[in-house]
C-alpha cells in the first residue's frame, strides 16, 4: 500500500523547484516516514527530492527506500552524486545493496567512493551471504585501554556521528585485540569522576562471534542474551565489527519467512507475494510440485503391482486417501516439532536417541488412538465385515502412524547430520516418503489378514 | 544441554559456605552466562548461590534463569528475600512471571513488595496477553520540557540505574503527555553546550503505539523503523511505557514458532520439545489428528457413493493418492504464500481480488503443466487406454490444481475477514477441504468422459 497523502505537494514543489520546501520536508520527519511518503514518486523524482535534502538526511532517507528503488537510483542517477550516498551508508547495508546493482553501474560508482570506504566495501564483500561477517558493520565506537572516563566521553562525543551505535563502546589494545566493553550508560554514571580509568569499569568477559559464524547462530545468541549489539572478532580475537539488534531482527524475520515457505514447499521469494511476477512464482512453485508429482507416481506403480488385491477386496480403495493423509499429517507434525526445536537450539543431533524414543512412544499412542476411531468408522462403511476385515484399518493406522512419526522425526536430524538445512525437510517432502510407505503397509496388512485373496 | 563446567566448584563453595567466592562468581561474568553455569544446580542451590551475590547482580542473574526455575524459587524460598528480587525485576518480565506462580505464593509475596512496585504490577497485569501493554516496561527515562542539556545529563546519570534503556529519553509536559524524544547520543554530542534547551534538540514527530495494540503489529513497526525502543501511549497520548528491542525479538521468535506449529497442525507448545511431557505432546497433536481423521472419513463416504464407477474402471483407484496429494500440495503452497504475506503486512484483505486473480492464473498454469506430466505418466500405467481414458487424469489435475490454489488462497483471507488468525488456516486444514473436493472432481470427470459406466 502506497501512502499518497503528500504526493501532490511533493510534485508541486518539484515542479516549482522549491528546494527550501523539499529540504524542510526531508528534515521534518523520521527518515523512515519520509521514505514512505516518497513511495508514490518515480525513482527519478525521488532522487530529485533527495538532492534537496541535507547530506546526512539524504543518506538516512535513502537507506529506508525500497531495495528496488535504491537499485534503480544507483543505476540511473549521476555517479558523482550517488557515490557520496554510498560513502556514507551503513557498511553492512551498502555491501548488500551493491550486490544487487548492475555490475557496470558499480564499476562507474566505486572509483568515486573515498579509498577507505572502498576498501571497507571490498573487505566486507568477501564474507559469504549468511555469515556474521556479511551482517556486521565496521563502524564501531572504540577506545584504547589507557583512557579515562572524561577523555572517553569527549572522544565518543566526537566519534558519535559516524557510528551506528555508541551504546556499547569497545576497548581494544594497541593491536586492536578486543579487551572489554563499556556502555554509554556506565560512562554517564561516572560523569562525576572523570579521572577514573575506563579499564577499571569495563566488562572483560565478553560474548563474541566470529566473522565466519552462521547468521542464525548469531541471531539466537543476541536474542538469548538480550544484547543491543555483539562484537565480531577474527580468529586472533581482533575486533573487526559489530552486529546490531536491528540486523538481528531482520535475520529473524527473514529466517522465519524462509522456514514458512519451505514448510509449504515453495522456494523462498526475494520480493513480496504481490510484487513477484506470476511466472517467477509459478516457477518457484512448479519445480517443487513437479518433484512431488513424480514422487506420487511411485504410489501409482505400487498400487498397480497390488492390483489383484485391490480388485478382490472391494472396499480397500475407499480408505486409500484416509490412510495416506493420516500418515502425512502425523509425520508432518513430527518433522515440524523437530525442525522447530533444531532451529531454536533446543535440540542438537546428539539428542537423536531421545527424539526417536519420544517419537516411537507418541507414534504408538497416537496410532492406537486413531486406529480405535477408525475402527468405529470402518464398521459404518464396510458391509458385513469379517473379523479379519475389521482389523485391517486399525492395525494399518497403528503401523502407518508409528512409522510416520519416526520418519518425520528422523529425517530432519539426518539432514542436519549431513550438513543440510533441516527446514529443507519440508512437510510435503516428508509426506512424499510417507505416502508410499503408508500404501505398502496398508496392502501388506491386507494380504496378511485377509487370507485367500 | 546443561553446562556442567563449573558445577563442582559451585557445589564445593556452597558446602564450605564460601560467600566471598560465590559473590565473585556472580560478579565475574555476564549474568546470562552465570545463569547458564547454574543450570545444573537444584533450585534451592541456585537460590543459595544468588543470596551470596550483590543485590543488583542477584536480580540480573535471576532474570536469566529458566522460567520453571524462577517459578520454583518464588514458590519455595523465603518471601522476605524473593520479594526484593521481584521489586527490582523489569516490570514487564515480573508480571509475566507472577502469572505462572502458584497464587498462594503470590499472595505471600506481593504484600512484601514496596507499594509503588506493587501498584505497577497490578496495573500491568490488566493488559491482556499479546497486547503492547503486556510487553511494555514502565521504567522510562523521562525529562521535563524545560531542562537544559547539562541538567539532562546530570538527571539521566542519576536515573540511569533504574531504567532498562537510557538511549532514548522521552520528554513529557507537566501532565505526562509525550512531547518528544532525545537520544543519549544527541545529549553527548552537545556536552560542550550545556545550556542549550533539550526541547530545541529533540525530535517531535514520534512513532508511537497504543497500549491496546496487538504485539505483532508493534513488533513489525519496531522492525521496520529499526528502533531501539518504541513509546507506548494511552488514548490521550500520555506516556505509559516503552517496549524495547529485546522484547520485540522475543515476540518475533515466539510468533515464528507458533506459526510453524500451526502450519504443521500442532497446538503451540509452552515448553521446548524435549521438556514437554509425552502425554501433553500427544494431546496437542492428537486433537488435531483426530479432527483431520474425521475429515478424512468424508473422502471414504464420497468414494463409497461412487463405488460403481470405481468397480467399472479398474485403474481409477491407482491414481487416488496422486490426485489427492497433488491438490493438497498446490493448495498448501497458496495458503502458505497468502498467510506469510498477511503476517508480514505485505497483503491486506483489501487485496482479495488481486490474490484470487493471481491464484487463478497460477492454478491454470500449474494445473496445465502438471496435467501434461501426468498425461505421460498415465500412458505408462493404463493398459490399452481409450482416448477418453487418457484425458481423465490431465483434465482432473487441471481442475483440482486450479480449485486448490483458489481455496488455499481464499481461506486465509476469509479467516482474517472473520477476525481469526489466518495462521490457524494450517496447511493440513486446507488439505482436508481439498482432499474431498479433489475426489469429487476426479470421479465427476471420470463419469463425464467415460460414457456408459
Amino acid at each position: 500500500m502506497i501512502n499518497t497523502l503528500l504526493l501532490p505537494e511533493l510534485r508541486e514543489m518539484l515542479a516549482a523547484d522549491d528546494r527550501a520546501g523539499l529540504e524542510d520536508f526531508c528534515a521534518a520527519m523520521h527518515p523512515a516516514r519520509a521514505a514512505e511518503f516518497m513511495q508514490g514518486l518515480t525513482p527519478a523524482e525521488t532522487w530529485a527530492v533527495l538532492q534537496a535534502a541535507e547530506p546526512a538526511e539524504r543518506v538516512e532517507i535513502f537507506e529506508y527506500l525500497d531495495e528496488a528503488r535504491q537499485v534503480e537510483i544507483l543505476e540511473t542517477a549521476a555517479p558523482e552524486e550517488t557515490s557520496q550516498v554510498i560513502a556514507n551508508m551503513a557498511p553492512d547495508d551498502r555491501v548488500d545493496l551493491l550486490k544487487l546493482v548492475d555490475p557496470a553501474a558499480v564499476e562507474r560508482l566505486l572509483p568515486l567512493v573515498p579509498t577507505e570506504e572502498r576498501r571497507d566495501i571490498n573487505r566486507l564483500s568477501l564474507y559469504p551471504e549468511g555469515t556474521a561477517g556479511s551482517l556486521m558493520t565496521t563502524n564501531v565506537a572504540r577506545l584504547s585501554e589507557s583512557v579515562t572516563v572524561g577523555d572517553a566521553l569527549k572522544e565518543i562525543a566526537l566519534q558519535t556521528q559516524n557510528h551506528e551505535t555508541i551504546y556499547y563502546i569497545y576497548v581494544v589494545d594497541g593491536e586492536n585485540h578486543l579487551r572489554g566493553l563499556i556502555t554509554a550508560r556506565q560512562l554517564l554514571m561516572h560523569l562525576g569522576t572523570p579521572d577514573e580509568l575506563v579499564t577499571d569499569l569495563m566488562q572483560r568477559d565478553l560474548v563474541t562471534v566470529e566473522a565466519t559464524d552462521d547468521q542464525e547462530a548469531v541471531a539466537s545468541k543476541v536474542a538469548d542474551y538480550n544484547f543491543m549489539a555483539i562484537p565480531v572478532v577474527d580468529h586472533e580475537h581482533h575486533l573487526v565489527g559489530i552486529i546490531t539488534h536491528d540486523d538481528v531482527i531482520d535475520v529473524l524475520r527473514e529466517e522465519a519467512e524462509e522456514d514458512a515457505y519451505r514448510a509449504g514447499a515453495i522456494a523462498p521469494l526475494e520480493e513480496s507475494y504481490l510484487s513477484t511476477p506470476i511466472h517467477t512464482l509459478s516457477w518457484k512453485r512448479g519445480m517443487w510440485l513437479s518433484a512431488l508429482l513424480a514422487a506420487s507416481f511411485l504410489t501409482v506403480f505400487a498400487l498397480k503391482s497390488f492390483n489383484k488385491t485391490l480388485d478382490a477386496v472391494g472396499w480397500l480403495a475407499l480408505f486409500l486417501p484416509l490412510i495416506v493423509s493420516c500418515g502425512g499429517n502425523s509425520g508432518g507434525q513430527s518433522a515440524t516439532l523437530v525442525i522447530t526445536a533444531l532451529t531454536s537450539g533446543d535440540l542438537t543431533i546428539k539428542d537423536w536417541w531421545r527424539v526417536l524414543r519420544r517419537e516411537l512412544s507418541m507414534g504408538l499412542l497416537l496410532g492406537a488412538w486413531l486406529g480405535s476411531i477408525a475402527y468405529v468408522g470402518a464398521l459404518l462403511v464396510v458391509d458385513e465385515p469379517t473379523a479379519g476385515e475389521l482389523l485391517v484399518i486399525p492395525i494399518t493406522l497403528l503401523l502407518v502412524v508409528t512409522c510416520s512419526t519416526i520418519v518425520g522425526g528422523a529425517l530432519p536430524l539426518i539432514f542436519r547430520r549431513l550438513g543440510l538445512d533441516p527446514a529443507l525437510m519440508s512437510n510435503p517432502f516428508v509426506a512424499g516418503i510417507i505416502d508410499i510407505t503408508g500404501i505398502l503397509i496398508y496392502l501388506t496388512v491386507c494380504i496378511t489378514l485377509l487370507e485367500g485373496i
